[in-house]
């Protein structure tokens, strides 16, 4: 029988047979297919090809499979056990260089493993302790994700149509996902909330993840090509945008997933408020605006074969592939964090947000 | 040795052989291939099965159809042999019930053999009236795309960017295209113009057809997702955008294939004009605005399996599936045709460009 998504984390730790326990959304929307890691080589790979995706999830899964490597070491020496634990770190650490969570996630342990040793503490406490902080890393997720939820949730009315952009949803993070947060509470709270998915060319997210773990959660799903997005908006079909974001500059520029900009503008156009949903942690305030946030480029053949059953553009011709897009902050109605709403003008709000601590 | 397209025109009569010769665009843009038909049922399936397709095209196929099928009548009988004219007649305007050319082109076939009949011609003498009417209606068509063309090359200039989306090019015509032709005449005078080709989901138009023929031609084409569209745009590559129309409102408002209206969101936030190019025949007067324009919505399949190996959507989905949108008149910059360019307000310039009549 088919397993229902919602009953299941997406990056768990089964403590019994102290394993990391992912979805593989390798495996999506075919198959709901869990996996049990516990060698250093499944977790890198687990990483590496995709089957734990979205940084929070990445975090996530790196800080429990660390813990999960660190409590099969057979060794009571803290020197040796130490030395393994920084070799499995980097080796993981490698898996994606340029996801920010899963160093952050690798560090955290890290330090508490530091820590453990200043106080000169035994093996087994060091691995006690490693535990908890996996736990906790994990639970601060489902935290986040929930509190943003509930701020997103004020922006919206029961019956609302919401559009939202590739998957910042469940399975890019523990629990209720960044930009599915609100509608997933709303769901909870008997919202009956209308969703839009893009599809998200070239790699499909929204088709493939979005849309498959909203309407697994029961929420009424409508999938359309990126480019319809202005047809049900003219509709007057989608009343918010929710988007989730990989890096918030200091002036509100938000850079997110490759055609969110494209959103923005269309959402302009048809007066629909359009918010970013992401974790203050995607703030950086050093940097100024979008322009100093750099677009990686992905191979030409994500957009004229992958998917295909054959090639459906022409040899030899040009592509540009970039993975990620900057939206302008002046198209951005509110930037919803765990800590609150930010509104323009965001060179003051998000000052303020960070001013707090 | 592989063809180059730009030697050869989507829609020809074989005269030698009597013979209807289209490019087979069902085959690209793997391989070009050019298919002689003779028989009404092949004729019938080449627009049935897209293998001519644009409704030019369409149309001149059809006059060139009907000419071929009429020449081979083993009749010398008048009303014998205009009987058989009607039944293919309404054979092939069954291909594709509501493509407006194909309709229009048989019913001008028609009236110039009923008016032959009236003039109480030989059946040889209808065949050859029937014969110039098809290269009339064949010509009629470069002369207005190449019109279109040097209507909207003066609205460029050397080294522009030009975003275009879907195939209103050369293959959805005889030879030049309707949103193509400024780029081709603009080829042929060195102006060295930058394609940016929109893949244009679902159907993938952009990337197997526009892509291909401009390409062919030896223009620099790039080939985007339709969401990258505001990222080409606010990186400056983009100085006009040139489109195509199924059917254009008194008012202006244009419908044309889906997506068209997102690149007008995008194309006013980042201000560069948008241009819809189009032969006058697809101004209709009759119609007020764009909210008289009934868009048809297309099976969900094409949106969750056509083209992918696998099925890249959760089964059961809902998907919304327009197959075309309209662009408000307020987001157009010119509508383009052989007669002129037509600016805002429309309601005043379409008006005037009919009163000529």
């Amino acid at each position: 029988m088919k397993q229902n998504i919602m009953d299941i984390d997406t990056v768990a730790l089964d403590e019994e047979n102290k394993a990391l326990v992912i979805i593989d959304q390798t495996k999506l929307p075919g198959t709901v297919e869990l996996i049990s890691l516990t060698e250093a080589k499944e977790i890198w790979d687990a990483i590496y090809l995709l089957q734990v995706r979205g940084a929070p999830a990445i975090g996530v899964a790196a800080a429990i499979g660390m813990y999960v490597l660190a409590a099969r070491y057979d060794t009571t020496d803290v020197n040796e056990f130490y030395k393994m634990f920084k070799r499995d770190k980097e080796y993981l650490d490698s898996a994606r260089p340029t996801a920010v969570n899963l160093s952050w996630a690798l560090n955290r342990m890290d330090e508490v493993c530091q820590a453990c040793i200043d106080y000169k503490d035994s093996v087994e406490e060091i691995v006690s302790t490693l535990h908890n902080e996996a736990i906790t890393i994990r639970e601060e997720d489902v935290e986040m994700c929930r509190r943003i939820g509930e701020n997103g949730l004020e922006l919206i009315k029961p019956g609302d149509g919401i559009l939202t952009h590739c998957n910042a949803g469940k399975l890019a993070t523990v629990k209720y996902g960044t930009a599915t947060a609100p509608i997933y509470l709303g769901q909870e709270k008997g919202y009956n909330l209308k969703v839009f998915c893009d599809e998200t060319r070239p790699l499909l997210q929204g088709a493939r993840l979005t849309a498959f773990e909203l309407q697994e959660s029961g929420i009424d799903t409508t999938l359309i090509c990126d480019n319809m997005s202005a047809m049900v908006m003219k509709n007057g079909w989608v009343n918010a945008i929710f988007v989730g974001a990989d890096r918030i500059a200091a002036n509100g520029d938000a850079a997110n997933k490759i055609g969110t900009s494209v959103v923005a503008a269309v959402a302009k156009q048809y007066g629909v408020p359009m918010y970013v949903c992401a974790p203050s942690s995607t703030i950086d305030m050093s940097t100024a605006s979008g322009d100093d946030i750099v677009i990686e480029e992905r191979k030409a053949e994500e957009v004229t074969e992958m998917w295909y059953e054959k090639r459906m553009a022409p040899e030899g011709v040009k592509v540009f592939n970039p993975a990620f897009d900057v939206t302008d902050h002046e198209l951005i109605a509110g930037i919803v964090t765990e800590r609150g709403v930010a509104r323009p003008p965001y060179s003051e709000s998000l000052a303020q947000m960070f001013k707090a601590e």
